[in-house]
This record gives C-alpha cells, structure tokens and sequence, in this order.
C-alpha cells in the first residue's frame, strides 16, 4: 500500500509525456511532461561567443529558466515587470547550463552559442529537473537537424542526461517528489545522470532537518531506477524530425 | 486568382484553432492559433488594485504580452537577461489591457485586479490581434469559473471583443496580414471591435506610404467581415468549462 | 453655443503658438503651444546608425518622448528616480518616431540618426499631437540647417506632417479636447497627417463606450479640418532661421 | 583689457535674466539664464517626508537636476535610456538640496516635502550654480504662493541663498567662467552664500593644478562680488506673484 | 609523496585561521581565512522579516555572499557599478542562507531576521565553504551576545555546521581544492554538514567528466575527514566574546 | 580642558594606524584606520581607457567607495540588492577619483586605467577623507610595484596627497570630527591637500547653520595642521613593498 496521494510506490515515477516540434521556429523543442509539471523547452544556435572563448574556436552553451506567470496557483510576477531577478530561476538556470555542457562536445560547434530555454508551463514539483530531461529531448532533435543542415559537422552530444527528484521524509526515500510532497520531506536531491550511470550533478538541500549519509545511498539508488525509467520512456516517445516550414535554421546573425 | 503567397483571398483569414486550458493553473487560458502564429493567453484574478482605485470598491484589468526567446527565426532575448523593456512589447501590453477594459465592468469586481498573460509562442504576423482574441477567449473561460466558484457574483463581460490586423498594399487591402506581407504592405491597421460591431481601439501605422481615407474606408469593411470570421469560429470551437484538477482558484492572497 | 467650458466650437483648435530656437545648442528646436500644452521639441543629428542599419547607407530617426516633473498639476516622478520606464512615455515616444519617419527620406541621410526629444512643459491635453507636429516645425528647421552646413546633402522632408486630436462624447465629436474634457469623452483619436491629406497614423482608444464607424468618419472629417487649421498656422508663423551662435553642428562624433 | 573671450573684467558676471511663471503647473518657477547657461527651475510641494522623518512633524526638501538632452553641443543622452544615473547630476541634485535645506525653515512645512527640479536647457558652464540661484527664486515665488493658499503658515525661508562659480588660472582669478574657459582653469571653485554673506557650500576641485590658499582667498573676495550681483540682480527683476490659471496648488495627495 | 602543488596530502586542509571581531559594528564576525582564501563573515539582527512570514512570529535567516573587488587576480567589477546580479554570487548567497537555516530555530527569533553578510577579501578556491564555515562561527559569537542583551532569549543554533569542497581527479579525491586544482579537476563537490555528522547540503557539479557513483562515496569519506579537522580548529580558536564598544546591539529600527 | 567626548584637543587627530597588504590579489593595498573609522584600500590597473581618451596614449584612474553592509550600527542594505545606486556614495566616489587624479601623471600610465577601490569596514566619522588617504598610502605601494614589474615606465606620482575633515561649532573648529560630533557640529569641510600644503579639493557644506569666511579660515588652519600630521604618521609606518606571492600583477586583459 502506497503512502503517496496519488498511489504511486516510492520509487515509482509520475507519467511522462513529451511531445516534439512545440515551437515552430526553434532548432529543436518539445513539451516535457512529468505528471502535472510541464516545461516547454526549446534549441537553438546562433553564431558568437561569450567574450572568454572568443578567438578559441570553441563555442558555448547557455540555459535561461523561467516560470511562466500563470504556472503557479498564485501567479507568479515577471521578472521584467518587477526590473529584479529571481533568484531561483537564475540558480536553476545555471544548473541547466552546467549539466547540458557536461554532454555537449563544445569544441564541435565552432565559435557558436546553443541556447536552451526553458519555461515552466505547469510548476508541481520536479521543474528543475523536468527542464534537463526536456532540454536533452529538444537538444537532441536540434543536432540531428544541425547536422542534415550542415550547421554543425561533428558531433555535439557526448552521452544522454536525464535528471529526477529524490525525496526523503522520516528516513523513507520518495522518488519524484511533486509540489505536495515537497512541502513536507525532510530533504530534496537532484541527481542528474548520465544514461551509463555516472554522475553529472547532484544538489541537494535539508531545509527541515539533515540527513544521514545512509540516505543520501538510498536515495542514489532510487534515483538511478527513476533515471532508467526515463530514459526507457526517451526510447518509446519516437523523436520526431525537424521539418522545417520553409526555410533552414538562422544562425549566422552577423550582429 | 489570388496575390498572396499561401493563396488566401484578400479578405480571408488564416485558419483559426482555439485549444482550451493549456494551463493547469490559469483561471481560464487557451493557446489561440492564427495560421502560424500561436500565443498562449492565460488568465488570473486577485485581491487588490493599483494605488489610484483603493478604498473605490472598482476593480481593475491590466495585460502583459511578452516574446518566448524561441517564438521567433532568429531568438529573441529575454527582457529581463538585458534588464529593459522591449518598448514593442510595453506598446502591445497596454493595447491589450486597454482594449479589454473595454469589455469588463470593473465595478463588479470589488477590489480585485485580472491579469492576462500573452505569451507569443510562435510569431508569424498578427500577434497582437491573435493575443487580444486570445485573451478574451481565456477570459470567457474564466469568468465560468468564477461565477460557479462565487469569487465574482455580478456579470464581468459587457461584450464580445476581437481583433484583426488589415494591410493595405498598392491601394489594395489584404485581411490578415502574415510576417512576409507585414514586411511589404504600405500600412498595418488594427481593429479591435465588440461582437455588435462598434469600435473600441484602432491602431494603424504607415511607415511606408502615407494612404487616402479611401483605403482607410476600405480596410474597415474587410475588417468587419474578419471580425465576423472570428466570432463564427468562437461559436464552433465549443468552450471548455474548466475543471479544477482538485481545488478552486487561489485568488485571495492577504499580501 | 458652445458645448465646451472654454467656449470653443466643436470643430475649433485652441490657440497655437510656435516659439523658434528655444534650444540655443540644438540643430532645430521649438516650444509648441496648443493652448494650456506647451512642448519643446529639440531635433539634433549624430553619426551612426543602429546594428540593424550598419553598412547599408541608410540613415535613422529616434523620438524621445518625456514629462518635466513639474508639468502636471501632482508632480510626476521622474523615470531614472523610479529606475522604471513610464510605459505611457514608451508607447508616445514610438509614435512619435514611427510617425516622422513616415515623411523622412532615411536613405538621403547617409548613416546617420536624427534624435527628436519632446520634453513637455506644460500638459493640459493633447501632448502626443503636439509633440509631433512641434517636432516637425523643429525638423524643418534643421533640415534648413544641414543643408547651409552640407551635414545632409538631399533633400531630408518628403512632405509635412501634423497631428490632432479628436473626442467622441455621446456621438458629439470634438477637436482637439483638453485634459477636462479628455476625462469625459467616450473615445479619444489622434490623426496624424500629410499637408495633402492622407492618413500617415490613426490610433483611437475607446476605454469607456466603444463608438460606431459612422462617429469614426465623423472624426475623421472633423480632425481634416484641425490639420488644415495647423497648417495655416505654421504659414503664418515664420520659421526662424537656424543662427548658428558660434559654431556648426557637431554630428560626426567619433564615438 | 580683458583677458576673457567675451571681453568681461575678470571679477565681472555674465548677464542676468530670470523669467518667473515658465510652469503653469509649477508652485513657483523661472527660466534662470546666465549668459549662455539656461536653466529651467521648478518648485511643487506634497504631502509625505520620507522614513527618516515619518512621525517627527518636520518636512523634507529635495532636489533633482538633470540635462535636456539637446542641452549640450554633442546631444546627452537621457539617464532612462541608458538605465544608469549620471554620477555628475547625482551629485549636482545632492549640492541642490542640502544648499536649499540650509535656508529652510524644515519644521514650518509639518510633514511636507518640497521638490526643487533643475532641467538644463542651455549648457555654458556654471549650471549648479545658476541652479541653485534659480531653484531660490522659483522657491521664493513658491513660498508666497503657499502663503497666500493656507499651505504652509509659517515663514519658510531663513535667508536669501545665491551662489557663484570662481575659475583659477596661473594664479589669477575669475569670475563665472563659462564653458569654454572652464577647459583651461586649473581650479573651478562653486561658492553658495546667503545674502548676509555667510558661507553655505564651498566645493572646489582642481583636476589639473592645485592651488595655494592665498588664491582661494582671492576667490572669495571676487564670489562675494558676484554674490552681490546677483542679489541686486534680483531686486531688480520683480518676482511675479503666482496666479493660478484655474485651481489651487494641489499638495495633499493621500498616496 | 604528494601530487599537490603545495604538498598537501591528498585528504589534507589547507590552514585554517579565524580571527573574530573584525567589524567593530557587526554583532557577530570574523575573518575567515582557509589557505589563501579570506572571507569577511558578518552577522546583525533586525525586526521584521519577508511578508510570507508576516504575522507568524517566526523569524528568519538570510545570506549575501560578494567579491570585493581586488579578491581576484584580475580585478572584479561590482554588480552595482554593472547594474547586473552576478548569476554565481545569487546561487553561493542562496546556499548559504539555506545551510545556515538548516541549524537555525527560526521560531526562536520572534519576527526578526538574521543577516548573514560574507564578502570575499580574497579568492583562491573554495569560497562558498569558507563562507558557510566563517558564517557559522560570526553566527555563534552573535547569538552569545544577542542572549547577554536579552535580544533573544531562547536557544537559536540547533547543532554546529561547516563545509569543505572535495574534487575529484582521475578517480583520485583531493580535499579542500586550491584555485590551481579547481582548473584542472573533473568534479568540485561542496559538503555541509553537521557537527554530529549529517548532511545539510550537497552540491556537486561535473562540467569536465562525469563521475561513478564510488568516487561520490570516497569523496564523502574524505569530505567528513576535513569536517572533522575543520571542528577541531574551531575549538582550538577560542570564541572572543564579542565586547561592546559603547552600545547594546541596533535591532529594533521601526523601519 | 578638552570639549571632546574623547577628550582630544580640538586640533588633534584620532589615533591612525596603516596596515599594508591586507589584499593578497591587489597591486597595493591598506586598511587605514583614523580612530574606529576602518577603510580597506585597494589599487590595480588595468588595460584599456574610457572612449574619451582611447588613442589618446593616456591613462585614466577611477575611483568606487561602498560601505560594507556590517559597517553600521544599523546594517546598511547593499546597493545591488536594492538594485540603486546609493547617492552618497557616487558623490564621493567621484571625490576621491578626481582628488588622486590631481597627483597622478596620467599620460605616465599610458592606455590604462588605475582602479582604486575604498570599502568601508566600519564608519565612525570621516570615511571619506580616510579613503582619500588610504588610497594614497595603497597607490603608492602600488606604483612601487608596478615600477619594478616594468608595468609603468615612468613616475605616476607626483605629489602626496591627503585628506582631513573639520567641523565647526558655535564658531570653534574641530579637527577629525567622528560620527557622534558630525551630527551636532554646524559645518563640515573636507580638505585634501598636498604634501606641500597647497589645495586639491576643498567640499564643505552645513545644513545646520551658515558660518562665516572667518570660521572656514580658522578651519583651514586646523586642516594644515592635521594634514601635517598624517604626513609625519606616513613616515612612521613603514611603507612595506609588495611580495607578490606568486606571479606578477595581471594587468593587461585582452578585453
């Protein structure tokens, strides 16, 4: 008998849904889906670098994070509105930053940027690590059109990443913690993986109350389940090609 | 024969899809489709009202319309990432709010404000005109909700309002101008008008070539008859009453 | 007899009054009158384009539209105090270059830009027509300028350019309404036109009745009227030569 | 014979001209010119001090200077454009207000606060100094203004307050220098003083050459002249009282 | 034989120094230094707290982490002179607010909220623990001295917390990485953890090569060697009593 | 029998005290204490000049003052977080850029730039003419530095420079006023002044009570005497040349 509100076993994931091509204009996107969380995420490249790589010939990857206002059951003001960051989604968006990088070969692009946005349509939990999974996903779709188009020659992705949640609450470990549950664990672990199970990132926060070492191992094994689930469910969701409506992808602004 | 690229006649709108409750926890939202051009429109409610209506018992509306980064062939930067305001989109936030005021009685929502979320998710022309249909379909949707959930006991809706955008093109007027005629017509006007037929906002700009009241004339008849397109589509796309997944809107926040 | 409080016909400007070179370090300037309103508007050219214009020849027009703090009977905040644009100041700073541009040859300018600046004095209704037309009479007079100099070499005014306002108060219309009767009118409409009478920018909002297209045309007829009204007047006023104090423009700033 | 450009005696002021009434809307205001230097100054007062003094029953005074953008040869852009302050007006407004603060009488106001704005209109060297003079005597008109209008009962102005700019070149000294000379002096020193003489504010800076106090003697000696210029100047030019057009100040906004 | 530049074993810490009382005003602080790394750790008090926690009598803890300028080799702009967060010092200030909460009873503070301020004098690896264990200790002094006051009267800390950075490199684990390491290892993990050996926080990132699973557990191991160390070294450094120049503590501002 | 609370003659310094090197990173650097007012110094350089000066082969210094949250009784919120410029210190972060500037052979430096940075550890009065001080103590560490590297060729320095600032009450002076005496005297005048005794700057305002020339000469007596002092006090401490620890200065970004 489950615990959970919604009969799930503890290390059982929430439904997964993804469905490709969301943006027409994008390199690469798709609607990543865990449950009630939804995060539109979506690819592309653009010629440039931040200023450290110019003249390397190595190019970069950037991730932006936001929550669209009417994600939350309370709205949620824009950043641009209140002229003030959140901090939040500055941190979550460096960690996408950082976790897709670990997979992407850099030195393939060129001296070009991959930008990865992603914007939560539908926040229950989980938004961070739903939006490295979804990133993956329209990263993924992006390449195999860079390279028909001949954006890029060699190839950019390294290995899979997927991400899950791990909660633990009174020494029981919960995977794929959504918005009700989170309010009530003693801790919240992100482990980002690669798909032959190495580890990429791992952050993980005890607000209410530290927990032991013996956790955190329980809690890497739940994990590692939740990651090759994902990435089962990543092989079933056919990755849909890119058509473009009418013309090749822009990413040669000369600005 | 017709001139126009897709092989629409001069006054024929591009095909309409209205898909409901794209949000989960938006009031009342719909991803609202014009050809190619795709917004999100999502809206909320909440206690309070700016500073010049306290202590009035009068509520009061007010619209944000936005660019998602990859809504466009080229990605547009997020707003808050450059820490200004695109001043296109400061303009087309203040039509919207504007244009549905223009509907709503705020006396009968008490000291409340509505917020309408317009999110471009792909632009190909007309997005202002798309996210103004848009939002008075969400906001339809929305005040079902209410009424049911006796958050607004009074009627909010005075009126129908949609919108359509009308170039004109060699003394030729063309309904429903898409991205690539945007870029060749002389002028760009857009009528915002009630269900009845009356007028409530008119915007046209002409950085090319002046025009003749003539053309002026003109575009309004053709406008007419979109607007009619529109309100025909909205009695065919059935209106989805909202389910509350499980509990009623939050609109009642004491800060 | 008159409907209006300061007894003016329906169809009758309030007085216009030119001051030429208000401004002893701009190219053109003037202080433009319509009764209680008084703007300055200063135009001034600098070398340089923006990133969308570089390399193609082609020159730019910019407007900056701004209110003195002292120009409004409650002191209004200055933006950099509040750090936040004024959104109305950004949607009359657009028209006001989107409508200029409209009668500006760019390509005669080389890669230069023409700045506008409306500070506006004094507000008692009608800032944004007044702001246009004063910065016509202010163009004119540096387009003047540039040409005794050799800054701009061809001809820079395709044709004049001025702009009014009309109101619509129970199916009544009247020009050129004050800030009293702006509270009361049903919809406010600003016409910006050629001297030869065609339609270079309509923007009407209708925040408490939308109107019929019959009292739009009744507008239009009227507001025809108020620009040729201003266009007399400007012939009557003559325009100052630019006296160069002491020295010539100073446009070509390396930076 | 002068060594001066435009022929002045090295202890002698530029011309004076102070147009009193400039703002309609303004509680007292004038146009404050000396020479070439034009400065517009306005005086408004409202209802609220700031946190500091919340409680206290004594009112504030605050000053806010800033350059029109056609005010300068090479065209300034705004502050809001650039979304950073202008360290130099930061520091000019500090000047203003703690200058003006000083002949106050801050408990006569109850809890009100005055606002002193100085928009340059013509840069010529000597801008805060003629600030500071202009922003006295739009306060002066001000002042009779709430008199006469109940606002503030009590007598509100301690003393007369101008103040004068000194240049130091090679050990001489000169009176109001202008632009042009302001380049070449090795010390620009700025005397605010009151009517009985007494000293204010004293800021001297030199960038290029420090100076023995023998020569800021000197440089007191000639302020104090152009300190009594300038009063007499004022006696001269009779302040006109304030007639308001329609309505009272309005002051006592409840926001 | 060591591998390490400075010849440290590779489960060694740098040394540690704290020096306490560096700020005269603070009611807690140190200078905590870890090899070449030095950090200036500041703990205040003040009524009120964010308005979620409005009415609740419960208080809260918050955290600001900043580079002062000359820490870094080459030299670090301010954020405010850039008018930009910087996306890292969000996250590290993040971090070390959630950690420290973790050890704080923030019940027993009434509607206060604790300021953490940590402003690196000098960067040279491994900051955000420095800060993390610096804070703790300034927190420390602070509570002894807000109990003699009476400021706060129950017990706020809950148990002792420090941190320490491990990296791994070619399978090998290095603790404590220096600057020089922190380029070169595949992995820079970041432990919290409590006295009695918890974890609070867990942060570890991979951009070079993804990590197993078993180097995770041998970094903790080495991890809760450096903890161990680090409390031995906070109990050889006695606590100064922090000693009041003049004033009991400033907390209570009606502000 | 003194008047002072510490019982200082009214032309006697607090006790000053100058620590080298507190910056491991910088090219020179002091904490510069004056009684419990503590300023920690720091000085780079740096390629690369403002556009003004670029071709020009000369150099530039600039100069930014911050207090340190912790450096009030009351904790003083950071700059950034309010996302607002503090006014205060812009005005005197451009005192101390344009009193060193005074004493630095900028054509020396050729195209770069000093940057001189004054963080306030904690405020008792006189910050300001601490920093100027402290400055100059870093600045010339520095210079000794840069001129062994080989990174200046020639002098940078060419005269002392340092700063005092005196009150005036009731028509007696004071030397070094700290923060108790600052609110209660009439006036405060800021000298910096060379080693040779001549004036660089001289800012002195009174809010309080206007004072007469007498009262500022008797001040600049006073000044003399403190400056004289700091000079005598420089000599004393040993000016300790800088260890670069590792590596030369990195001055010459690419960027």
């Amino acid at each position: 008998m489950s615990l959970r509100r919604d009969g799930r076993a503890s290390n059982q994931m929430r439904p997964l849904k993804i469905t490709y091509g969301v943006y027409g204009n994008a390199h690469g996107s798709c609607l990543f889906e865990v449950g009630n969380t939804r995060v539109l995420c979506a690819v592309m490249i653009q010629d440039g670098v931040p200023p450290f790589l110019r003249g390397t010939g190595t190019g970069w990857l950037t991730a932006e994070y936001a929550m669209l206002p009417a994600s939350t059951a309370m709205r949620t003001s824009r950043e641009i509105t209140l002229m003030k960051r959140n901090n939040r989604s500055v941190e979550i968006s460096r960690l996408i930053g950082r976790a897709l990088r670990a997979v992407v070969d850099l030195s393939a692009l060129g001296e070009k940027t991959i930008y990865i946005d992603c914007d939560v349509l539908q926040a229950d939990g989980g938004t961070r690590t739903a939006s490295i999974s979804g990133a993956y996903c329209a990263l993924r779709q992006a390449t195999q059109r860079w390279a028909v188009e001949g954006i890029v020659k060699k190839t950019v992705l390294r290995d899979s990443i997927v991400a899950v949640s791990v909660g633990a609450l009174n020494g029981q470990v919960l995977l794929d913690v959504d918005f009700s549950e989170d309010s009530q664990v003693d801790a919240d672990f992100n482990f980002v993986m690669t798909g032959s199970g190495t580890i990429i990132e791992l952050q993980g926060a005890t607000e209410k109350q530290p927990i032991s070492w013996d956790t955190v191992q329980m809690m890497h094994i739940v994990a590692r389940k939740g990651i090759d689930d994902i990435l089962v469910a990543l092989d079933q969701i056919p990755l849909v090609a890119y058509t473009p409506a009418s013309q090749p992808s822009v990413c040669c602004s000369s600005k």
